[in-house]
């Protein structure tokens, strides 16, 4: 299987650079009958897209979603569907300078000693612009799971750089340019905007959830939930850490702390993050990421070109300062991709278990 | 792609459960030629293997490895590789009562839900045991990257439940049985005595490191390097966290700080573990997970069982106080099966490329 | 994924060579909750294995089967079940001399020239004795789907050498040792008396049949269910040709003749041979395949040896005259594996399609 | 992996619908480096498009190709080449009647029962339009193994309804509408005009030849070379059967007789067809394949709808009268992509094997 497909079932194959011709992306296994149409799927490329704030990239692209196949008359047919986005606002004088020079931080380096060349337009294939096509598959994934269990994904910044950020509620999300859970982000618009001023970048922190998660979901031994959630996380881009509930507090917990007690009416905690022996256990799917700064900034850094001697290296052209600020509608595609996929392998295993006992209600305190 | 089969080129297929009449494991599609026997396999194993310090499960398990196939006169011959590992000493009766209860934070739940029935003799399939035919394929692929390229896979222990353990040497780390990189372990064997005397678990944090991994390796989109490491480990029984590099650490960097700067004789640093745009870069690969505390403890816990009624669980059978001390040889084995398949799937689609420079030398302070 | 594992989800994964210590396979993906002992599959295995009369291989292997994993308390849990056969009657002395010769007709050569060296005993890996495992994981495939659909698989011989064999009854097959739809078998034993002392080998035709394979199986655009059947035959050893339905004979018919008329009563024929645009119709499906004389013959050959000098080529050891005489079995079991794999991925994307109007009969004229 | 990609290492995903918006596909696992344009591509396309003499359908596609991505500055990167047909002259409101109704011999059938709705317009998803996109990726496999290894496929059509075609030589095939390897085709144009006269349609028999292909490719057990060549032809529209060398004659052969003899100069003849135990011996390969007759005709035929009433069904539309006149290029891009594939996994696994002698030289007499 190719390394630009993701899924085994529901597979989504992705294409394009950053200033070629289009992006796109095929999602073959998709099941038939399900509406569809292009507006089931820009508005998670609206909340991704740039341009939308002074805090992220200012390059233009309206990332209108044309849909090639495997939907007729408003239903899905079961058969590929294509999806395609053309690029508008390519600007590849930029990167005239950068393209014999190596980025510290940057794909620069590997991408010319795997494939002998590369496109350093934008980052070419690096880029994280081709993380708009996996949105557009996951808004398709996302769609089938809350018409069929009610599953719904969502995601929020809980740092931005230095600064933690206190959950206040999943409402303020989709009020602010930061996908921060807070009524007030007045804080953390100083901080971009000092960060901008000093010509630097900054990481970021982000929680991620999936509420109404069947039960059973998952292969053991090597295709476990939590090992394809890893998987989809940590290869966005810019992404250095992935953790599962408690994550890295779990090493200093004990085990009568951290296994969540059940009860005839749910579990008591959530340590688990929803996966016990990498199979879904009803409980809502908690996942943290922890994204890098920016490679790619004005500040000048010590380098090398291709021909080995030191450089100087200046990016310019537009970058966010923070690609965390545009990852929380991508990593919700990402799980949703996950969730798909695992609920179509489940099924075809495992469709005719009938449970003696039903699953026992998720934990209650949601909202948190 | 069936759950139990890891790899694109160099594929494990994995079978066994705890208590059933062997496992063991497939490894298809490994490289023809290469000297082979049963010992280079056993070393890995017996690093792994139950029972070797009083810290660890008491269940005495030789896990001698027989290879049923794939070699001939001590070569590999290019088809597949069997290897088989009798169990010997199950103990089935401690598990009759659990069979009809799940232990807080154990897969009992999950598995139940998911098949409709489960073998509860010792976790059945979720047990810890099926690692070891991992490590088994692990040493084939450790012997065949350190005869090829030199490379070296090595994991240590960096954290004991609340204890951080420093970094002292690599030498030490096969002189306790921690496998912690420290002179002195009192203070850990007194922090396990007193664990298990409050019939308690532990968490623990690993590092793990492969050197000598060639420039190139990794397949971007879905299936970069770090991607598929990620998935490995937090396939990993326990496991709730992965990162690489500077991992959670960099979401508080500045972009000015974390980027790695190249010079003509090397990275200068290697805050992105040794991987650049999901392809490695040549540096050290640099990964840390966190284990969480065993589920299978002696204290009373408060449950359920089959049929949704509480109870309280009191584990028997015999298990690891902290499944993180044995888990340095399993995670090198992780790594080395993903850097293997990388390296095979990078031979085949540049095998032909021919840089027109070298790769700079990797970042030199590698004893840290 | 790997060349020794066949199936998307219902994922068999064989090793072994003809003179080891064992043959065997995992299955991994078997839907959970079904009885399953070494009887239901060994039941196969004796259909298929060698010695039974002296018109085969008089290599003597009871091939009795192993079940090592995924069976608890005589029901599959939907974890791998690996299955084992000690080879037994090894004489792998008969071997020595063409172990730097290539066989005329034989794997021989490409295996040399493949991975550098082989392993000559038997044939190693290119041996027919590998599809025991093959025949063993089929039986599984076979208990599933007749007790879920009532699909029926059978396997007959419709020529042998220049002899055509007319069809007369599926209830003789099981009555004589060539798999032979009729009576009287005299004078196919009188045929092969006088192959054997003319120290030659011939050919043979099989038919192969599924009866009650529910409608919709198959997943266009590549994986049709007609394209992964031709791929499993000709993948058999010896299969040079495989044919569907009316097969090459459909070159000469007209499309008024060849399209089957559907009737409210169901099809009115089955030159289709059951797949219609890569998708089971419900019709019996219904293949055929051609398989060419074994290669390894008494009589002496020209060829050459590893060093490209010529030599005079004499096969010893123990071989089928005819490997099709115990082609039937086999190749029921990869026509099983075939349909169980689709039936899974079927269940997978369209498990939630209702259909308006019931599939139509079949055809019903099935003792042909 | 899902039904629409093809291929392990190179692999190719194809959407579209014979009357939506585009047809095309995704290669992704392509060497980087190599020179590619469009016009590398349009010239099979060109040699497989529609309305080019009146024996074939009078749809008239350009089949213009756009490359979308994975080349930069004229050469392959390494990243997935996508590749977007434009339909042009759909006329959907021929398919007004047949939506609900099912042709005999078509998949109009199947798809209805499968997904529960289908795209009627030209057969949807079924229509031999999605061949195009086949044939385009087959164009880049076709250069690259030309380049690396000076591999050639050609393909001719042998029979032609009930009509025997003589191999006079390969050079008449691009000068007649037939593909047909004789100087004089008016025969076959009398055969055609009657054909078309009689409202019905025929079949084909279609030889495919590699040569110049590499010892060693193919990777037994399950995904031999010839096992994947059978599959990618089978699931060819309307192919019932596939023959590798001497195929369905084989099986009145003997021993004696079919197997090719081996001298320093060469194989001694090639009823192998150039694959030994699945594995390539560099010898050509030589594949037949039947095709059959059209299913959509102007005849009425007797069939149901998808109430299950009876009807009789005409079909209108543009259709060829005998789909295999148009199948030379295409099987040769089908055998291309096959080739391709193997040619990078054998380079993945068996990279680093020296053979200590050559390979002996393919058998001579290849204009045959």
């Amino acid at each position: 299987m190719s390394g630009s497909t993701l899924g085994t079932l529901f597979c989504v194959t992705n294409f394009g650079e950053s200033h070629g011709p289009a992006i796109g992306c095929v999602i073959d296994g998709c099941p038939p009958g399900m509406a569809l149409s292009e507006a089931d799927i820009q508005h998670d490329l609206d909340r991704r897209r740039p341009g939308t704030s002074r805090h992220v990239t200012q390059r233009n692209e309206p990332d209108a979603v044309e849909i090639l196949s495997g939907v007729y008359e408003g239903k899905t047919t079961g058969t590929p569907i294509a999806l395609l986005i053309r690029n508008q606002d390519q600007r590849s004088k930029d990167y005239g300078e950068i393209a014999l020079q190596f980025r510290p931080g940057h794909a620069d380096y590997t991408y010319w000693h795997k494939y002998g060349l590369r496109d350093p337009r934008g980052g070419g294939r690096s880029s994280a612009r081709l993380t708009a096509p996996t949105v557009a598959a996951g808004a398709v994934a996302k769609k089938w799971l809350r018409e069929k269990f009610g599953t719904q994904f969502r995601a929020c910044m809980v740092q931005l750089g230095e600064l933690a950020i206190p959950f206040e509620s999943w409402e303020h999300v989709a009020h602010n340019p930061f996908f921060a859970p807070v009524a007030d982000v007045a804080r953390y618009e100083a901080y971009m905007d000092e960060l901008r001023k000093a010509h630097d970048s900054c990481g970021a922190r982000i929680r991620v959830q999936a509420s109404g998660v069947p039960v059973g979901l998952g292969e053991p031994l090597y295709d476990k939930l939590d090992a394809d959630i890893a998987r989809v996380m940590m290869g966005l881009n810019a992404v250095k850490g992935v953790e599962i509930g408690a994550g890295f507090a779990s090493v200093a917990q004990r085990g009568t702390t951290h296994g969540d007690a059940l009860t005839p009416g749910g579990f008591a905690g959530n340590n688990a993050g929803g996966i016990l022996g990498g199979i879904s256990s009803g409980q809502d799917i908690e996942v943290g990421i922890a994204i890098k700064p920016t490679s790619s900034i004005i500040s000048p850094r010590e380098s090398i070109d291709i021909h080995g001697r030191p450089v100087q290296v200046v990016t310019k052209g537009r970058h966010d300062p923070c690609v965390g600020i545009r990852a929380a509608p991508i990593a919700e595609a990402l799980l949703a991709l996950v969730v798909m996929d695992h609920a179509l392998r489940h099924r075809a295993q495992c469709g005719d278990v009938a449970q003696t006992v039903a699953p026992i209600a998720a934990h209650v305190e949601r909202e948190k």
